[in-house]
C-alpha cells in the first residue's frame, strides 16, 4: 500500500459525501445552474466589506519594502496590538499582543492549541452535534475526542453531561457558539456555569482542562452580542477567523488568543508560536495580516443574514418542518421528517435541493441547511421544499 | 503541567537558539543595527519582481466576485494548470493539474506529502546536514527520521550510505537540492543513481519508497538549470514554494507536484487533498494563488545573488576559510575553524558577525552563512571577517 492506512480509511468513510457531491453536479449538469438549490456549502456569497477592498488598493499601490517577508512566527506585533486591543473590550483583564498568535484561519489555530496540549491519548470533549473536523484535528495529534450530546431539543450545552465526561485524562473541551451546524448561541450564564464547573473539576482532578472557543461566526449574532468567555472561563483560548465576518474564507487568515489569566500563559503562548512553525504553517499569510489590522471592527452586513434566516425559518416551519431557531451564524439544523436523515437528504436531491444530513455532524436525524447563498435562489427554492414537504407528509 | 510534554522539550532544547537571537538584539542595541552583520535568516533581502506587484495592482483595482471565497481543497483549477504546464518541460510525462495541489509554503507541502503517506513509526530518511525543520515534521505524522551523512567533502548524497540506510520501515527519502545550509546542487547523475537504487530496493522489499525533492531554491541556481527530477526519479514528489523565487515568504504560498507515473498516483494526490484539508490549511491562501498563476516563469534577479556569493567566498577563502564552492540558493557551509562549532560561533558574535552554528543542521564543526541580505552589509564586514579569522590563528 503507497498511502497511510489511515488517510486511505478515511477517504473510502467520506466517499459518501465525495458521491454527494458529484450527484449535484450532474444535477447542475441536467437542470441548469439556476434550478439546483445548493444548501450545503458555508461558504459565503457575499463580498467582503468595501473598507476590506479600499485596503487592498492601498497596499498595492504603496507597496512597504519587506512586506512579503518572514515575520515573527506570532505574527506582526501591531496586527497582534489590534486584535487585543478589540478582545480587551470584553475581557475582564487586559489582553496583549503576546497573547496573540496570528494563524492561517481558525483550522490553523486549531491546530496550533491542540498540538500544543495535548499529550498522546489525551481527551478532547466536544459537543453534538458537532462540526466534523474537530475529529480530524484531535486525531491529527495524537489526542482522543469524546463526544457529548448538547440537550436535544435547544442544542445548549449540557453542562451535567460535560461534567460526567471529564476524567484524568481529559484535556480539553471544544465549543462553538454561534454554532455550526445548528446556528444556537450560548448566553453568558451557560458560559459562567461551564466555567464554574471546570473550575470545580480542575481543582479535583489536579490539572489544567481547556475551554477552545471555536468563534469565526462571533460577529454574526442577530439578537445581542456574542458573550465575551474571558468574563466567564479561566483557562480558554479563542480560535477564529476572517473567514465569515469579512468574508475571506479562502485567504487563511485567524488567529489564537488566550486569557491572560490563563495558567503558564507566557509557556502556553511559547509553545503556540513554537507549534505555528513547526506544523508548517510558519506565519499567517503576511499581506492578510496587514490587511486585517485596520478591520477589527468591520464586518459583513448581517441584516442579509437576518433576512434570509427569517425567509427560510418562516417559510419551513409553516410548512411543518421543526428546527431550533437559529440567533447567529448561517444555518439552520430541522429535525429530518423522516427517520433516516440521508434517506431524506436524497429524496431532497429529487427535488434539486441539496443538504448535508445530520449523521455528517454526529447527528441522525437532523439535516443542516446553509444559508449564506443569494436570497434569489433562496426565493426560488420554495416551491421544491413546498412538495418536498408534502412527499414526506408534512 | 499544562503544555504537552514534548512541546516543552522542544522548547527547553531550542533555548539556545532564543539566547543567540536575544543576544543579537542586544548587540544591535549597543551597536547600531548597520553595525551588526546578521548572516543568521533565510529571509530574502530582495524584493518580488516587478511583474508581482503589477498584478497585485490589477486584482486590487479589479476584483473579482467570489475572489476570497474557499475554492477546491487542491486549489484553483487555473493555477493547478498553469504549474503543471513549466513543470511538464521538465518531465518526460505531461504533468496536469490533477497532479498539484497548492499548498502554504513547502512547509505546508512537506507536512501534507508526510501525512498522507506515513504510518505510525516508518521512517524518512534526512540527509545530514539538513534543514532542522524536517524532523519536527517527520515527528508530527509519527514517523521517524533517520540521519545519512553526505559526502563530508562535497556534501553530494552518497547513494550507497543511503542504499544502507534503507530498510522494511524505510517511507520515503527527504533531498533539498540547491540545498539549505551547504548551496550544493545535485547533478542529474546524482539523481539517476538515487533513482535506479530506490528501484532495485523497492522490489527487493516490495513496498513504494518515495523522494520528496524540496526545491523552493530551484531558480536559484548559478551554473545551469537544476535537473527535473521526474526525468530521474519515479515515486518522487516535488515540493517548494514562492518564497525564494518570487521572494514571498511570509506569503505561504507553494505547492506539491506528484511525478505522472508515480505508484498510485490517483490515489496518493486523493489523499494529499484531504490531508491538506485536515491539517488545518484547508486551502492555500487564494490571493496568492491568483497572483502566481502568470508568474511561474518570473524570478527574482539571481545575478544578485552570485555577485554576494562570489563576494563572500572570494574574500573568505582568500582568508584561509575552508568551504564548498556553492552552485546554488543562497547559503555558504564553510568549516568551523574551531573545532566546537558554537564556540566558533560565540567567538564571531564578539566581532558583531551572526552564524549559525553546524550543530543546528545536525553538522557540528562547521557554521551557515545566510548571504541573502544587503550587498552593503557584506561588504562591511569584511574587516571584521577578517579580524574573526587572525583570532582563530588563520
Amino acid at each position: 500500500m503507497s498511502i497511510s492506512v489511515k488517510v486511505r480509511g478515511c477517504i473510502e468513510r467520506s466517499s459518501w459525501i465525495r458521491k454527494m457531491f458529484e450527484e449535484g453536479a450532474q444535477l447542475r449538469a441536467i437542470h441548469g445552474e439556476e434550478n439546483v438549490f445548493d444548501f450545503t456549502l458555508g461558504n459565503p456569497s457575499v463580498e467582503p466589506p468595501e473598507a476590506f477592498h479600499r485596503e487592498l488598493r492601498r497596499l498595492a499601490e504603496n507597496p512597504e519594502p519587506g512586506m512579503h517577508r518572514y515575520m515573527n512566527n506570532a505574527g506582526y506585533e501591531t496586527t497582534r496590538a489590534a486584535v487585543a486591543e478589540v478582545l480587551s473590550e470584553k475581557s475582564p483583564h487586559p489582553v496583549g499582543a503576546e497573547h496573540v498568535v496570528m494563524t492561517c484561519g481558525a483550522g490553523g489555530a486549531l491546530n496550533v492549541a491542540l498540538k500544543t496540549m495535548l499529550n498522546p491519548g489525551e481527551e478532547v470533549i466536544i459537543l453534538t452535534p458537532y462540526f466534523v473536523e474537530y475529529k480530524f484535528y484531535v486525531d491529527n495529534h495524537g489526542g482522543v475526542t469524546r463526544e457529548v450530546w448538547t440537550d436535544r431539543e435547544t442544542f445548549q450545552p449540557d453542562i451535567d453531561a460535560v461534567e460526567k465526561a471529564i476524567g484524568a485524562n481529559t484535556r480539553a473541551i471544544i465549543i462553538n457558539s454561534p454554532n455550526n451546524p445548528t446556528g444556537v448561541v450560548y448566553p453568558a450564564a451557560t458560559l459562567q456555569a461551564l466555567g464554574e464547573m471546570l473550575e470545580r473539576k480542575q481543582k479535583e482532578l489536579d490539572r489544567t482542562i481547556y475551554v477552545i472557543s471555536d468563534e469565526p461566526y462571533a460577529r454574526i449574532s442577530y439578537e445581542e452580542q456574542v458573550p465575551g468567555i474571558f468574563r466567564h472561563v479561566k483557562n480558554v483560548l479563542i480560535v477564529t477567523s476572517h473567514s465569515k465576518d469579512l468574508a475571506l474564507p479562502g485567504e487563511r487568515i485567524g488567529y489564537l488568543a488566550a486569557n491572560p489569566m490563563m495558567n503558564e500563559v507566557e509557556l502556553f503562548m511559547e509553545g503556540a508560536v513554537f507549534c505555528n512553525r513547526v506544523l508548517g504553517f510558519v506565519n499567517a499569510p503576511a499581506l492578510m495580516q496587514r490587511l486585517v489590522t485596520g478591520l477589527q471592527r468591520a464586518s459583513v452586513d448581517i441584516e442579509e443574514y437576518r433576512a434570509k434566516r427569517d425567509l427560510l425559518y418562516d417559510n419551513l416551519t409553516a410548512m411543518g418542518f421543526a428546527m431550533v431557531r437559529p440567533e447567529g451564524g448561517f444555518y439552520l439544523f430541522p429535525k429530518s421528517p423522516l427517520a433516516d436523515d440521508l434517506e431524506f437528504v436524497r429524496l431532497a436531491q429529487k427535488h434539486n435541493i441539496l443538504l448535508v444530513p445530520g449523521t455528517g455532524f454526529g447527528a441522525p436525524g437532523f439535516f443542516r441547511i446553509a444559508y449564506c447563498i443569494d436570497a434569489a435562489i433562496i426565493h426560488r427554492s420554495l416551491p421544491a421544499w413546498e412538495r418536498l414537504a408534502e412527499e414526506v407528509g408534512l
